[in-house]
């Protein structure tokens, strides 16, 4: 078994970022050996930023990246600081030409082939050059809305169709998840902003379904089709970061559409609402495979959002450290798995 | 892209082998090879065998293993012929040291490592001599109680503890099933069976128990538990290939049992009969995770075993012709997807 501690470093300490060191507080045969964060966060000691007993273990203060991130200086960073490829790029090539492997949380990081395939091929070659690989993942994309279909279809002979839903409950969420899926606005509002291409809804529809169509070899046809519709509520709705007025806006249903020849073979849906329960609505993570056989999954209630993402993340630190060099998929690495016992062991 | 075909070798031709055959001549870029059989099948045309049209296709005479199988004569054989490692073994063994992956249907095979220590040692052993890789899987073990549990783990900060129950009808299978499950038996015929160990029940609760305690990394601390009980009948039932009066046993509801450090992690509960819906029963494969967050799937009706466990050996070919050489289990490797295109993309 390795001697050493898996060393992790975290860019970016918000909620996932904060998660994240934790869950890592509490594993075996891990430790966080830097954190880089922004404005009133930098200089802090982590275990204060975080409530947490140091205990007889070195400080960590949070840093800048160029200070905390050196040549080798951890086995893996883990960047949870954005959503699109194009604005944690850079972060990742430099981590990547430092020689530490990376996982993203950013939602198009699960699949940059989707929608940035020269940007997905330049760190694929970054990785490749410097003997380390990359990763993209979290709970959505990452598992519900892709790898699990994925999983299932292994059970098929052939498939027909594929119908993945998610329903969940935005409550727990702050003010820029409040923002970005329109909660608390009019409809007149909400629309403005739909047609001003300034509500992101749910990002990572065009990711998850090219990594179904591209697992299972059908090539799609058309661009991936998205709309995003206002949930309008029928009654009072609250959240700690949100307040819904009857007529206004709850949230953001998101859909996508994958064609293959024309044929719709890959369809999304993901209402996402503050208080779903008032309206009778029930939560919950649903696929339906038509094909030989049908399956019918459903969880209920769905997993949740945050703490997934955050187990996602580091429950794939010993697979991105075993892989292969280069830009990695979830398709690509063996699944993900709790990890109840030493880290060390996991660890080729 | 490659341009031969992948070439597959059938070594068993029984319910699950001729749906393999029948799956794989639907597919592109994969083509059968060979095919080993016995008794009234030898010296058969494979094709007038499935009743399939050959076209213009060369014909493939079922035949003895050692006429089959020679030197690298295709790149994977599939083994559907056994349920323990210790009955398949020298057939594995003849396919490795012929310098051909394997995938071998038989249950114990899904994880070897649990009972048959020294011939998964032996196994992994030659594969590697030879270059090739060998993997044991199917719908379960192989997905539903098994890798399906430990993917969904991979959402979790902690695990408590796991139960994964799958109730299934039994009634498409043949007679060698109704056999083993003990369908049609009296109270007293079915009890003595068990106790002369002259009743299978399902095969593979060891081996999803101990794959889950080494993918989350828990040291199972007493020996697995197991329990065979008679499903008794109220109702008349019956099925093709059996035959329940009221008062007998409908099939066999076996149950599974991991702890760790003595106490319950892992509860596997699989009650299989012939027409459980004739009294009030549902069937559908249930996981239900206790933990950080707590995970309640449900997939209903249950994903049928045969098709499954056809889809399942099939859609694992490019990813064991892909693996380093060894013995490989479905931890170790990417997940099982349908194959809608061409095989041949599909391979490094």
């Amino acid at each position: 078994m390795r001697k050493e501690n898996v060393k992790v470093i975290l860019w970016g300490i918000g909620a996932m970022g904060k998660g994240m060191a934790e869950m890592l507080l509490n594993k075996k045969g891990v430790e966080i050996v830097g954190v880089v964060g922004r404005t009133y966060r930098l200089g802090k000691s982590m275990y204060e930023y975080l409530d947490v007993e140091r205990g007889d273990r070195p400080d960590i203060i949070i840093g800048e990246y160029d200070k905390v991130i050196t040549e080798k200086a951890a086995d893996v960073v883990i960047i949870a600081t954005d959503s699109f490829t194009r604005d944690t790029f850079d972060k990742i090539k430099y981590c990547l030409e430092n020689k530490i492997n990376v996982i993203s949380t950013a939602e198009e990081m699960a699949y940059p082939q989707a929608q940035e395939l020269d940007l997905a091929k330049e760190m694929d070659r970054i990785a490749k050059e410097n003997g380390v690989s990359v990763l993209g993942t979290g709970i959505n994309p990452g598992l519900i809305m892709d790898l699990l279909v994925i999983t299932l279809t292994g059970a098929c002979i052939d498939v027909e169709s594929i119908k993945a839903e998610r329903v969940n409950n935005l409550s727990p969420f702050g003010p820029a998840v409040m923002h970005g899926q329109g909660v608390g606005l009019t409809v007149d509002e909400f629309n403005r902003r739909v047609n001003e291409n300034d509500l992101a809804g749910h990002v990572g529809f065009p990711e998850s379904i090219t990594m179904i169509a591209d697992a299972l070899g059908w090539k799609l046809s058309d661009e991936i089709e998205l709309s995003r519709e206002p949930i309008v509520s029928n009654v009072y709705r609250k959240a700690p970061h949100a307040e819904v007025k009857p007529g206004d806006v709850a949230g953001c249903n998101m859909k996508g559409y994958g064609k293959v020849d024309g044929e719709l073979k890959i369809e999304m849906i993901h209402p996402q609402q503050v208080e779903p329960q008032l309206e009778g609505g029930t939560t919950g993570d649903y696929i339906t495979i038509k094909g030989t056989p049908d399956i019918n999954m459903a969880i209920k209630p769905e997993i949740p959002g945050g703490i997934g993402t955050i187990a996602m993340c580091v429950n794939m630190i010993p697979h991105i450290i075993n892989a292969s060099p280069g830009l990695k998929t979830m398709i690509d690495l063996p699944v993900p798995r709790a990890i109840m016992g030493d880290m060390r062991d996991l660890i080729d």
